[in-house]
Protein backbone atom coordinates (compact mmCIF):
# COMPACT_ATOMS: atom_id res chain seq x y z
CA UNK A 1 0.00 0.00 0.00
CA UNK A 2 1.32 3.64 -1.05
CA UNK A 3 0.44 6.46 0.72
CA UNK A 4 -0.50 9.34 -1.16
CA UNK A 5 -2.10 12.89 -0.79
CA UNK A 6 -3.27 14.52 1.95
CA UNK A 7 -7.43 14.39 2.15
CA UNK A 8 -8.22 16.12 4.94
CA UNK A 9 -6.75 17.53 8.49
CA UNK A 10 -8.67 17.01 11.49
CA UNK A 11 -7.89 17.96 14.88
CA UNK A 12 -6.00 15.22 15.57
CA UNK A 13 -5.74 13.01 12.67
CA UNK A 14 -4.61 13.44 9.03
CA UNK A 15 -6.11 11.60 6.56
CA UNK A 16 -3.88 10.72 3.25
CA UNK A 17 -5.25 8.84 -0.27
CA UNK A 18 -3.49 5.73 -1.09
CA UNK A 19 -3.38 3.39 -4.64
CA UNK A 20 -6.30 1.92 -3.19
CA UNK A 21 -9.45 4.22 -3.80
CA UNK A 22 -11.39 2.36 -1.38
CA UNK A 23 -8.75 2.80 1.42
CA UNK A 24 -7.35 6.09 3.23
CA UNK A 25 -4.26 5.83 5.38
CA UNK A 26 -4.59 7.70 8.92
CA UNK A 27 -1.55 9.57 10.88
CA UNK A 28 -2.94 10.24 14.69
CA UNK A 29 -1.45 13.72 15.50
CA UNK A 30 0.07 14.67 19.25
CA UNK A 31 -2.82 17.83 19.20
CA UNK A 32 -4.85 17.87 21.99
CA UNK A 33 -8.41 20.14 21.27
CA UNK A 34 -11.09 20.98 23.97
CA UNK A 35 -14.20 22.93 23.97
CA UNK A 36 -14.81 23.14 20.43
CA UNK A 37 -10.91 24.09 19.87
CA UNK A 38 -10.73 26.39 22.65
CA UNK A 39 -8.55 24.64 24.26
CA UNK A 40 -5.18 23.32 22.43
CA UNK A 41 -1.94 21.60 23.22
CA UNK A 42 0.80 19.05 22.12
CA UNK A 43 0.96 16.16 23.73
CA UNK A 44 4.50 14.44 22.77
CA UNK A 45 2.95 10.46 22.40
CA UNK A 46 -1.02 11.07 22.38
CA UNK A 47 -1.39 10.03 19.08
CA UNK A 48 1.00 6.87 19.12
CA UNK A 49 -1.54 6.05 22.13
CA UNK A 50 -4.66 6.77 20.34
CA UNK A 51 -3.57 5.07 17.28
CA UNK A 52 -2.63 1.38 19.42
CA UNK A 53 -6.09 1.89 21.32
CA UNK A 54 -8.20 2.57 18.77
CA UNK A 55 -6.80 -0.59 16.39
CA UNK A 56 -6.85 -2.88 19.36
CA UNK A 57 -10.78 -2.01 20.38
CA UNK A 58 -11.56 -2.05 16.68
CA UNK A 59 -9.77 -5.39 16.18
CA UNK A 60 -12.40 -6.21 19.12
CA UNK A 61 -15.24 -4.96 17.57
CA UNK A 62 -14.54 -6.82 14.10
CA UNK A 63 -13.98 -10.10 15.95
CA UNK A 64 -17.74 -9.37 17.25
CA UNK A 65 -19.07 -8.53 13.79
CA UNK A 66 -19.40 -5.06 14.18
CA UNK A 67 -19.21 -3.63 10.46
CA UNK A 68 -16.22 -1.08 10.75
CA UNK A 69 -13.52 0.91 8.81
CA UNK A 70 -10.81 -0.29 10.26
CA UNK A 71 -8.47 -2.34 8.09
CA UNK A 72 -4.95 -2.74 9.91
CA UNK A 73 -2.62 -0.98 12.11
CA UNK A 74 0.59 0.21 10.00
CA UNK A 75 3.28 1.58 12.80
CA UNK A 76 2.86 3.20 15.98
CA UNK A 77 0.87 5.87 14.51
CA UNK A 78 -0.67 5.42 11.57
CA UNK A 79 -3.42 3.08 10.37
CA UNK A 80 -5.12 1.90 7.28
CA UNK A 81 -9.25 2.41 7.04
CA UNK A 82 -11.98 1.97 4.49
CA UNK A 83 -12.86 5.06 2.87
CA UNK A 84 -15.93 6.90 4.05
CA UNK A 85 -18.11 9.58 3.94
CA UNK A 86 -18.52 10.32 7.74
CA UNK A 87 -22.10 11.11 8.75
CA UNK A 88 -21.75 14.13 10.21
CA UNK A 89 -23.09 13.33 13.58
CA UNK A 90 -21.73 12.26 16.90
CA UNK A 91 -23.22 9.63 18.23
CA UNK A 92 -23.22 9.63 22.39
CA UNK A 93 -23.84 6.48 24.20
CA UNK A 94 -23.60 6.90 28.37
CA UNK A 95 -24.11 4.32 30.94
CA UNK A 96 -23.32 6.97 33.88
CA UNK A 97 -24.13 10.45 34.54
CA UNK A 98 -20.93 12.33 33.45
CA UNK A 99 -20.18 15.83 31.79
CA UNK A 100 -23.10 17.43 29.93
CA UNK A 101 -25.52 15.03 30.74
CA UNK A 102 -25.64 16.43 34.42
CA UNK A 103 -25.72 19.83 33.52
CA UNK A 104 -28.61 19.21 31.39
CA UNK A 105 -30.85 16.61 33.68
CA UNK A 106 -29.03 17.68 37.18
CA UNK A 107 -28.29 14.71 37.83
CA UNK A 108 -25.19 13.91 40.05
CA UNK A 109 -21.59 12.89 38.35
CA UNK A 110 -21.25 9.50 38.63
CA UNK A 111 -24.93 8.12 39.18
CA UNK A 112 -25.91 4.97 36.70
CA UNK A 113 -28.02 5.18 34.61
CA UNK A 114 -31.16 2.72 34.74
CA UNK A 115 -31.15 2.89 31.07
CA UNK A 116 -28.18 3.41 28.43
CA UNK A 117 -29.01 6.59 26.62
CA UNK A 118 -27.94 7.56 23.14
CA UNK A 119 -28.02 11.15 21.67
CA UNK A 120 -27.31 12.81 18.61
CA UNK A 121 -25.11 15.77 18.08
CA UNK A 122 -25.09 17.64 14.85
CA UNK A 123 -20.81 17.60 13.62
CA UNK A 124 -20.77 21.31 12.68
CA UNK A 125 -17.53 23.57 14.33
CA UNK A 126 -19.64 26.40 13.40
CA UNK A 127 -22.59 25.62 15.45
CA UNK A 128 -20.70 24.28 18.01
CA UNK A 129 -21.86 20.98 17.90
CA UNK A 130 -25.39 21.25 18.96
CA UNK A 131 -27.39 18.57 20.75
CA UNK A 132 -30.60 17.39 18.15
CA UNK A 133 -33.18 15.02 18.18
CA UNK A 134 -34.49 12.52 14.68
CA UNK A 135 -36.63 15.28 13.03
CA UNK A 136 -33.82 17.53 13.01
CA UNK A 137 -31.66 15.20 11.77
CA UNK A 138 -34.35 14.59 8.96
CA UNK A 139 -34.79 18.03 8.16
CA UNK A 140 -30.76 18.70 7.75
CA UNK A 141 -31.04 15.12 5.49
CA UNK A 142 -28.05 14.09 7.80
CA UNK A 143 -30.12 10.00 7.84
CA UNK A 144 -33.40 8.69 7.22
CA UNK A 145 -35.20 7.84 10.33
CA UNK A 146 -34.42 3.77 8.91
CA UNK A 147 -30.64 4.54 8.45
CA UNK A 148 -30.76 6.52 11.93
CA UNK A 149 -32.48 3.51 13.87
CA UNK A 150 -29.46 1.65 12.40
CA UNK A 151 -26.82 3.57 13.98
CA UNK A 152 -28.46 3.79 17.27
CA UNK A 153 -28.82 -0.13 17.02
CA UNK A 154 -24.92 -0.59 16.27
CA UNK A 155 -23.90 2.18 18.76
CA UNK A 156 -26.32 -0.10 21.55
CA UNK A 157 -24.66 -2.76 20.32
CA UNK A 158 -21.28 -1.50 20.46
CA UNK A 159 -22.08 -0.16 23.77
CA UNK A 160 -22.56 -4.07 24.79
CA UNK A 161 -19.51 -5.49 23.84
CA UNK A 162 -17.19 -2.68 25.21
CA UNK A 163 -18.80 -2.48 28.62
CA UNK A 164 -17.79 -5.93 29.59
CA UNK A 165 -14.24 -5.75 27.82
CA UNK A 166 -13.62 -2.78 29.77
CA UNK A 167 -14.87 -3.89 32.84
CA UNK A 168 -12.97 -7.29 32.65
CA UNK A 169 -9.98 -4.93 32.65
CA UNK A 170 -11.19 -2.87 35.44
CA UNK A 171 -12.09 0.36 33.84
CA UNK A 172 -15.56 1.40 33.76
CA UNK A 173 -17.17 2.47 30.24
CA UNK A 174 -18.93 5.92 31.45
CA UNK A 175 -19.81 7.17 28.01
CA UNK A 176 -18.41 7.50 24.73
CA UNK A 177 -18.75 9.01 21.21
CA UNK A 178 -19.32 7.19 18.10
CA UNK A 179 -19.09 8.26 14.34
CA UNK A 180 -20.35 6.56 11.40
CA UNK A 181 -19.39 6.94 7.57
CA UNK A 182 -20.63 5.35 4.07
CA UNK A 183 -19.41 3.30 2.14
CA UNK A 184 -19.12 3.86 -1.73
CA UNK A 185 -21.46 1.57 -1.78
CA UNK A 186 -23.87 3.43 0.38
CA UNK A 187 -23.20 1.38 3.26
CA UNK A 188 -23.22 2.61 6.69
CA UNK A 189 -20.43 1.63 9.30
CA UNK A 190 -18.70 2.44 12.52
CA UNK A 191 -15.68 4.60 11.71
CA UNK A 192 -13.57 7.15 13.44
CA UNK A 193 -11.53 6.46 16.60
CA UNK A 194 -12.16 4.73 19.78
CA UNK A 195 -9.99 5.97 22.57
CA UNK A 196 -9.41 7.93 25.41
CA UNK A 197 -10.01 10.68 23.36
CA UNK A 198 -13.79 9.74 22.56
CA UNK A 199 -14.70 7.82 25.48
CA UNK A 200 -14.85 8.57 29.36
CA UNK A 201 -13.32 5.99 31.57
CA UNK A 202 -13.04 5.17 34.92
CA UNK A 203 -10.50 2.85 37.20
CA UNK A 204 -13.09 0.51 38.68
CA UNK A 205 -12.37 0.67 41.90
CA UNK A 206 -11.09 4.69 42.61
CA UNK A 207 -13.22 6.38 39.86
CA UNK A 208 -10.23 7.69 39.05
CA UNK A 209 -10.12 9.11 35.30
CA UNK A 210 -8.19 7.86 32.63
CA UNK A 211 -9.51 9.78 29.93
CA UNK A 212 -9.53 13.14 28.32
CA UNK A 213 -11.41 14.94 30.89
CA UNK A 214 -7.30 15.19 32.25
CA UNK A 215 -6.74 17.34 29.51
CA UNK A 216 -9.91 19.63 29.72
CA UNK A 217 -10.04 19.71 33.73
CA UNK A 218 -6.22 20.10 34.33
CA UNK A 219 -5.91 16.86 35.97
CA UNK A 220 -2.60 15.51 35.66
CA UNK A 221 -0.39 13.60 33.12
CA UNK A 222 -2.80 12.42 30.53
CA UNK A 223 0.20 9.83 28.56
CA UNK A 224 0.44 8.36 32.30
CA UNK A 225 -3.18 7.59 31.93
CA UNK A 226 -3.76 6.64 27.96
CA UNK A 227 -0.57 4.37 28.88
CA UNK A 228 -2.53 2.58 31.70
CA UNK A 229 -5.14 1.74 29.58
CA UNK A 230 -3.45 0.72 26.65
CA UNK A 231 -1.76 -1.68 29.19
CA UNK A 232 -4.99 -2.73 30.51
CA UNK A 233 -6.55 -3.85 27.38
CA UNK A 234 -3.03 -6.05 27.07
CA UNK A 235 -1.31 -3.77 24.38
CA UNK A 236 1.71 -3.73 27.03
CA UNK A 237 4.27 -4.87 25.33
CA UNK A 238 3.60 -2.08 22.42
CA UNK A 239 3.36 0.46 25.08
CA UNK A 240 7.36 -0.39 25.89
CA UNK A 241 8.39 -0.59 21.93
CA UNK B 1 -69.32 25.88 40.54
CA UNK B 2 -67.49 27.55 43.87
CA UNK B 3 -64.34 28.70 43.80
CA UNK B 4 -61.85 27.21 46.39
CA UNK B 5 -58.31 28.23 47.65
CA UNK B 6 -55.30 28.81 45.22
CA UNK B 7 -53.53 25.57 44.42
CA UNK B 8 -50.67 26.73 42.73
CA UNK B 9 -49.16 29.93 41.16
CA UNK B 10 -47.68 30.12 38.64
CA UNK B 11 -45.80 32.88 35.81
CA UNK B 12 -49.22 33.56 33.35
CA UNK B 13 -52.11 31.85 35.70
CA UNK B 14 -53.23 31.18 39.37
CA UNK B 15 -54.83 28.02 39.85
CA UNK B 16 -57.53 27.61 42.69
CA UNK B 17 -59.70 24.31 43.89
CA UNK B 18 -63.39 24.72 43.07
CA UNK B 19 -66.30 21.70 44.78
CA UNK B 20 -65.63 19.28 42.39
CA UNK B 21 -62.38 17.82 42.76
CA UNK B 22 -61.72 16.76 39.60
CA UNK B 23 -62.23 20.64 38.48
CA UNK B 24 -60.09 24.04 38.98
CA UNK B 25 -60.65 27.38 38.15
CA UNK B 26 -57.68 28.86 36.48
CA UNK B 27 -57.22 33.01 36.41
CA UNK B 28 -55.53 33.94 33.73
CA UNK B 29 -52.89 36.65 34.60
CA UNK B 30 -51.58 39.99 33.21
CA UNK B 31 -47.85 39.25 33.77
CA UNK B 32 -45.80 38.97 30.61
CA UNK B 33 -41.95 36.56 31.14
CA UNK B 34 -39.41 35.51 28.95
CA UNK B 35 -35.87 34.58 29.03
CA UNK B 36 -36.51 31.79 31.67
CA UNK B 37 -38.18 34.65 33.95
CA UNK B 38 -35.42 37.32 33.29
CA UNK B 39 -37.57 39.67 31.41
CA UNK B 40 -40.66 40.46 33.12
CA UNK B 41 -43.71 42.66 32.78
CA UNK B 42 -47.31 43.81 33.78
CA UNK B 43 -49.62 44.08 30.39
CA UNK B 44 -52.98 45.15 31.08
CA UNK B 45 -55.60 42.98 29.13
CA UNK B 46 -53.07 40.39 28.51
CA UNK B 47 -54.48 37.65 30.57
CA UNK B 48 -58.44 38.33 29.02
CA UNK B 49 -56.96 38.09 25.94
CA UNK B 50 -55.35 34.74 26.22
CA UNK B 51 -58.10 33.49 28.28
CA UNK B 52 -60.57 33.76 25.72
CA UNK B 53 -57.52 33.18 22.67
CA UNK B 54 -56.93 29.37 24.23
CA UNK B 55 -60.69 28.95 24.93
CA UNK B 56 -61.57 29.28 21.54
CA UNK B 57 -58.34 27.45 20.59
CA UNK B 58 -59.65 24.23 22.48
CA UNK B 59 -63.46 24.53 22.03
CA UNK B 60 -62.18 24.13 18.55
CA UNK B 61 -59.51 20.94 19.64
CA UNK B 62 -62.56 19.34 21.29
CA UNK B 63 -64.61 19.45 17.96
CA UNK B 64 -61.94 17.73 16.48
CA UNK B 65 -61.89 15.09 19.02
CA UNK B 66 -58.93 16.03 20.78
CA UNK B 67 -58.84 14.76 24.26
CA UNK B 68 -58.15 17.75 26.57
CA UNK B 69 -58.79 19.60 29.61
CA UNK B 70 -61.06 22.82 28.63
CA UNK B 71 -64.52 22.66 30.64
CA UNK B 72 -65.78 26.07 29.97
CA UNK B 73 -64.60 29.56 29.69
CA UNK B 74 -66.50 31.92 32.52
CA UNK B 75 -65.21 34.97 32.36
CA UNK B 76 -62.96 37.14 30.28
CA UNK B 77 -60.20 36.03 32.78
CA UNK B 78 -61.35 32.72 33.92
CA UNK B 79 -62.18 28.78 32.80
CA UNK B 80 -62.65 25.81 34.03
CA UNK B 81 -60.38 22.96 33.25
CA UNK B 82 -60.26 19.18 34.03
CA UNK B 83 -57.34 18.76 37.05
CA UNK B 84 -54.32 17.15 35.84
CA UNK B 85 -50.69 16.35 36.87
CA UNK B 86 -49.14 18.32 34.30
CA UNK B 87 -46.18 16.07 32.30
CA UNK B 88 -43.10 18.17 33.08
CA UNK B 89 -42.51 18.30 29.20
CA UNK B 90 -42.75 21.60 26.84
CA UNK B 91 -43.67 19.88 23.82
CA UNK B 92 -42.83 21.99 20.96
CA UNK B 93 -44.18 21.67 17.31
CA UNK B 94 -42.47 23.80 14.81
CA UNK B 95 -43.75 24.30 10.31
CA UNK B 96 -41.45 26.82 10.17
CA UNK B 97 -37.51 27.56 11.09
CA UNK B 98 -37.89 30.33 14.16
CA UNK B 99 -36.46 31.50 17.77
CA UNK B 100 -34.18 28.54 19.11
CA UNK B 101 -34.23 25.90 15.82
CA UNK B 102 -32.49 28.68 13.55
CA UNK B 103 -29.47 28.87 15.88
CA UNK B 104 -29.38 25.52 16.47
CA UNK B 105 -29.21 24.29 13.13
CA UNK B 106 -28.24 27.27 11.55
CA UNK B 107 -30.91 27.69 9.48
CA UNK B 108 -32.44 31.38 8.52
CA UNK B 109 -35.62 32.70 10.46
CA UNK B 110 -38.87 32.04 8.30
CA UNK B 111 -37.47 28.86 6.19
CA UNK B 112 -40.53 26.40 6.03
CA UNK B 113 -39.55 22.49 7.31
CA UNK B 114 -39.88 19.59 5.04
CA UNK B 115 -41.24 17.63 7.68
CA UNK B 116 -42.87 18.95 11.02
CA UNK B 117 -40.30 18.96 13.84
CA UNK B 118 -41.27 17.93 17.40
CA UNK B 119 -39.12 18.70 20.35
CA UNK B 120 -38.96 18.04 23.88
CA UNK B 121 -37.93 20.54 26.75
CA UNK B 122 -37.67 19.56 30.54
CA UNK B 123 -39.62 21.43 32.65
CA UNK B 124 -37.78 22.98 34.91
CA UNK B 125 -36.79 26.54 35.96
CA UNK B 126 -34.16 25.17 37.77
CA UNK B 127 -32.32 23.99 34.74
CA UNK B 128 -33.63 26.11 32.54
CA UNK B 129 -36.20 23.99 30.57
CA UNK B 130 -33.39 21.90 28.47
CA UNK B 131 -33.85 20.36 25.17
CA UNK B 132 -33.85 16.90 25.97
CA UNK B 133 -34.53 13.49 23.96
CA UNK B 134 -36.87 10.14 24.19
CA UNK B 135 -33.98 8.51 26.61
CA UNK B 136 -33.68 11.18 28.81
CA UNK B 137 -37.42 11.06 29.17
CA UNK B 138 -37.44 7.53 29.99
CA UNK B 139 -34.68 7.86 32.57
CA UNK B 140 -36.31 11.00 33.86
CA UNK B 141 -39.25 8.67 34.51
CA UNK B 142 -41.19 11.47 33.28
CA UNK B 143 -43.26 9.03 30.67
CA UNK B 144 -42.98 5.63 29.39
CA UNK B 145 -41.72 5.14 25.46
CA UNK B 146 -45.62 4.55 24.79
CA UNK B 147 -46.98 7.55 26.18
CA UNK B 148 -44.12 9.51 24.61
CA UNK B 149 -45.87 8.23 21.29
CA UNK B 150 -49.44 9.14 22.39
CA UNK B 151 -48.15 12.62 23.43
CA UNK B 152 -46.10 13.28 19.81
CA UNK B 153 -49.15 11.79 17.97
CA UNK B 154 -51.43 13.94 19.58
CA UNK B 155 -49.51 17.10 19.06
CA UNK B 156 -49.02 16.37 15.64
CA UNK B 157 -52.87 15.74 15.16
CA UNK B 158 -53.04 19.70 17.20
CA UNK B 159 -50.73 20.72 13.96
CA UNK B 160 -53.08 19.07 11.39
CA UNK B 161 -56.10 20.93 12.93
CA UNK B 162 -54.32 24.38 13.70
CA UNK B 163 -52.23 24.93 10.97
CA UNK B 164 -55.38 25.22 8.52
CA UNK B 165 -57.80 26.80 10.78
CA UNK B 166 -54.68 29.56 11.12
CA UNK B 167 -53.91 29.91 7.68
CA UNK B 168 -58.03 30.47 7.01
CA UNK B 169 -57.44 33.23 8.91
CA UNK B 170 -54.26 34.92 7.28
CA UNK B 171 -52.13 33.69 9.91
CA UNK B 172 -49.12 31.71 9.84
CA UNK B 173 -48.78 28.68 12.63
CA UNK B 174 -44.82 28.76 12.79
CA UNK B 175 -44.49 26.95 15.99
CA UNK B 176 -46.06 26.63 19.29
CA UNK B 177 -45.41 24.92 22.97
CA UNK B 178 -47.95 22.28 24.42
CA UNK B 179 -48.73 21.00 27.81
CA UNK B 180 -50.19 17.25 28.85
CA UNK B 181 -51.59 16.51 32.00
CA UNK B 182 -52.63 13.07 33.27
CA UNK B 183 -55.72 12.80 34.41
CA UNK B 184 -56.66 10.78 38.46
CA UNK B 185 -58.00 7.54 36.19
CA UNK B 186 -54.02 7.91 34.48
CA UNK B 187 -55.27 9.21 31.03
CA UNK B 188 -53.08 11.61 29.37
CA UNK B 189 -54.70 14.87 27.70
CA UNK B 190 -53.61 18.16 26.07
CA UNK B 191 -53.81 20.58 29.21
CA UNK B 192 -52.38 24.62 29.50
CA UNK B 193 -52.87 27.24 27.12
CA UNK B 194 -52.50 27.92 23.43
CA UNK B 195 -52.18 31.26 23.06
CA UNK B 196 -50.14 34.21 21.46
CA UNK B 197 -48.07 33.59 24.20
CA UNK B 198 -47.23 29.96 23.65
CA UNK B 199 -47.40 30.24 19.04
CA UNK B 200 -45.80 31.93 16.93
CA UNK B 201 -47.89 33.47 14.78
CA UNK B 202 -47.15 35.51 11.71
CA UNK B 203 -49.57 37.47 9.30
CA UNK B 204 -49.71 35.04 6.49
CA UNK B 205 -48.98 38.30 4.14
CA UNK B 206 -46.60 40.58 5.85
CA UNK B 207 -45.01 38.02 8.15
CA UNK B 208 -45.50 40.71 10.86
CA UNK B 209 -45.15 39.07 14.35
CA UNK B 210 -48.70 38.27 16.32
CA UNK B 211 -47.19 36.75 19.45
CA UNK B 212 -45.12 36.65 22.37
CA UNK B 213 -41.76 37.59 20.34
CA UNK B 214 -43.44 41.00 20.53
CA UNK B 215 -42.63 41.75 24.04
CA UNK B 216 -39.39 39.20 23.78
CA UNK B 217 -37.65 41.70 21.54
CA UNK B 218 -39.40 44.62 22.17
CA UNK B 219 -41.48 45.24 18.89
CA UNK B 220 -44.11 47.24 19.92
CA UNK B 221 -47.88 46.84 21.38
CA UNK B 222 -48.60 43.36 22.22
CA UNK B 223 -52.18 44.13 23.71
CA UNK B 224 -52.96 45.23 19.69
CA UNK B 225 -51.65 41.88 17.79
CA UNK B 226 -52.95 39.54 20.45
CA UNK B 227 -57.00 41.40 19.52
CA UNK B 228 -56.03 40.85 15.94
CA UNK B 229 -55.33 37.34 16.76
CA UNK B 230 -58.75 37.43 18.70
CA UNK B 231 -60.82 39.11 15.80
CA UNK B 232 -59.46 36.53 13.59
CA UNK B 233 -60.38 33.72 14.88
CA UNK B 234 -63.99 35.52 15.29
CA UNK B 235 -64.06 36.09 19.28
CA UNK B 236 -64.05 40.14 18.24
CA UNK B 237 -67.79 40.65 19.72
CA UNK B 238 -66.07 39.48 23.01
CA UNK B 239 -63.11 41.58 22.20
CA UNK B 240 -65.52 45.36 22.49
CA UNK B 241 -67.16 44.19 25.75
Amino acid sequence: MEKGQLLYEGKAKKIYSTNDENIVWVEYKDDATAFNGEKKAQITGKGRLNNLITSLLFQKLTEAGIANHFVQKLSDTEQLVRKVEIVPLEVVVRNIVAGSLSKRLGLPEGAPLTKTIVEFYYKSDLLGDPFINNDHIEVLGIATEEELQKIKQAALKVNEILVPYFAERNVKLVDFKLEFGKTADGEIILADEISPDTCRLWDKDTNQKLDKDIFRRDLGSLTDAYEEILKRLGGAEECTK
